[in-house]
């Protein structure tokens, strides 16, 4: 049990939206064959904003509900696997934006279980009060790694970003209840992107250029994947936080697809209606995606402090990252 | 005071050697030239093995020495600059490599002060028993990001990894006395590598590649940033530990270049004896320059157990990570 508080919450999706219309004109798909496998209409991309735009975005209204200060925080976690770059670190140039001078500020690399690898990081930094006012972001413009020719994934993705603030809770209200983390490095080959492979010989040909894959996915393996794994991870958290997987009000998927929601929502025996949607008008945001759909459900109040919040990122890696929360 | 022991350490260097006169033949530059100007003699360059090949060399070799099992393991961190892709995260594939099947693994991106980063994160997790065992590595192959045509950055990086074991430790003998991170995000532009910029229309033009940038750097800025910062870190770092800088037995500083280096000592009164360099052979090798050394000082014994060692990294963000330990 541990008292730690999401103090405010915010996103920001980019403004150009792609309807699945749009797409047919790129490659050969449709929309009802989009929205029926996947639950996607409609995505957003980002046009000329990367993704620590989006970030800062988010990070200045986190400060603006808060009240807190830019100056007061004292590290910045920004999770993604879409990085400005190699360096500097998207969480850098964040900090930069914030004008943040007293937060260290680094990226957490785990794909879609991104932004619950990253809380976990903040987490651990605000119980040993190594740090009291922590920002994590998730943010991503996956738009940049796809291949737009490629109807099995560019049909998928979305960009945005979206973040919490936390900090310990002397109360002891709000709490983690649990949390249970897996890697299954195993599957990695599973859910690919940004592949950068070494030099073959040196010296190198110089005409080469640094060129980066785009998104390679083995759908079947993650959906058998993510229906087999989320439902486990959810167990552990729950026996770990002494709860029935029922005694949860709210649980926040990672949005990667509809189906694979439905069917965690079935093999739990848990009513559909405790699994928000959102994938529908955002599509796969990786990083992003559980705390986008956090703040929504904050915002219309269907999450209400004191509700206890599943939050879980699975994906690349390949990975799954359970959160239970009381908010 | 934490007390966090490194129990092993272990390093790997890719086989090619690349002597700066073969430089020579690919740009404009020579032997004396680098040599003078960044205490650079050699570097090694992968061919063929990406990041995840050589950190997983280093975990397994770390494995071997400390006779730990791959499933006692319950963390892998990566700290990468130069990541295999943005998804799978290095680490996964590490722990995949491995078959770890208990750790969960995400990787850190934090450029040069990566492995300081990683490190503090790491620890968190220790100091907060959310883990027992963990592993750290920092890898880099720079040699995929570098313009070879480039003799301002091409003659300064090399490829190669290292990294440690930590858990705690019961007796307080080893220990973390302090640590100090800093970022300066409004620096961001000083140093950056890999960018990757938003779509800058939509729909793309789909003959456009997924190409990222090679290293570039302000290198008057870079220099003085670190003969600057890296004091005013360390000094702040021992205040913490209630020490004085020249109780300090060893500082192992990322080696970027000998004169930062030399300059650094003399700006702290700290005789050059104590700032051991291995620049000469490998380059800077980012991330895992820090555990390099610090693998090769323990191996020679010029560190021995009961030793203050400062550790200091420093680099892309601009960042700044110091951890003053007793080893």
């Amino acid at each position: 049990m541990e008292n730690i508080k999401i103090i405010q919450t915010a996103h920001y999706i980019p403004e150009k939206a792609v309807f699945n219309a749009e797409l047919t004109k790129l490659m050969d798909t449709s929309d009802e064959w989009i929205s029926s496998r996947t639950g996607i209409k409609k995505r957003n991309i980002s046009i000329g904003e990367n993704t620590s735009d989006l970030c800062t975005h988010v990070a200045e209204d986190l400060l603006v509900k808060s009240g807190w200060k830019a100056d007061e925080l004292d590290l910045i976690v920004v999770a993604t696997m879409s990085p400005d770059s190699y360096t500097p670190a998207t969480a850098a140039i964040v900090q930069g934006n914030l004008q943040a001078s007293n937060a260290f500020a680094f990226d957490v690399s785990a794909a879609c279980s991104g932004f619950a690898y990253a809380f976990e990081v903040a987490s651990q930094f605000l119980l040993t009060k190594r740090c009291c006012k922590v920002m994590v972001i998730g943010g991503e413009t996956l738009s940049k790694v796809v291949d737009w020719s490629d109807r099995a994934t560019a049909v998928l993705f979305g960009d945005g970003a979206a973040g919490v603030l936390l900090a310990t809770d002397q109360t002891g209200k709000s709490q983690i209840l649990a949390s249970d983390l897996q890697t299954f490095g195993a599957d990695c080959d599973k859910l690919s992107a940004g592949v950068n492979n070494a030099l073959s010989e040196f010296p190198p040909k110089l005409s080469e250029r640094r060129e980066i894959s785009a998104f390679k996915m083995d759908g079947r393996a993650v959906y058998s994947f993510a229906t087999r794994e989320v439902p486990l991870s959810l167990q552990r958290a729950c026996e770990k936080a002494q709860i029935d997987v029922a005694q949860i009000d709210v649980f926040i998927l990672h949005q990667a697809n509809e189906r694979i929601i439905k069917t965690i929502s079935k093999r739990l025996r848990i009513p559909l209606s405790k699994f928000p949607v959102n994938i529908n008008h955002y599509g796969n945001t990786s990083a992003a995606s559980e705390p986008i759909l956090l703040d929504e459900l904050i915002a219309s109040q269907r999450i209400k402090r004191g509700d206890v919040v599943a939050l879980v990122g699975f994906g690349g890696g390949l990975t799954v990252g359970t959160q239970i929360i009381k908010y």
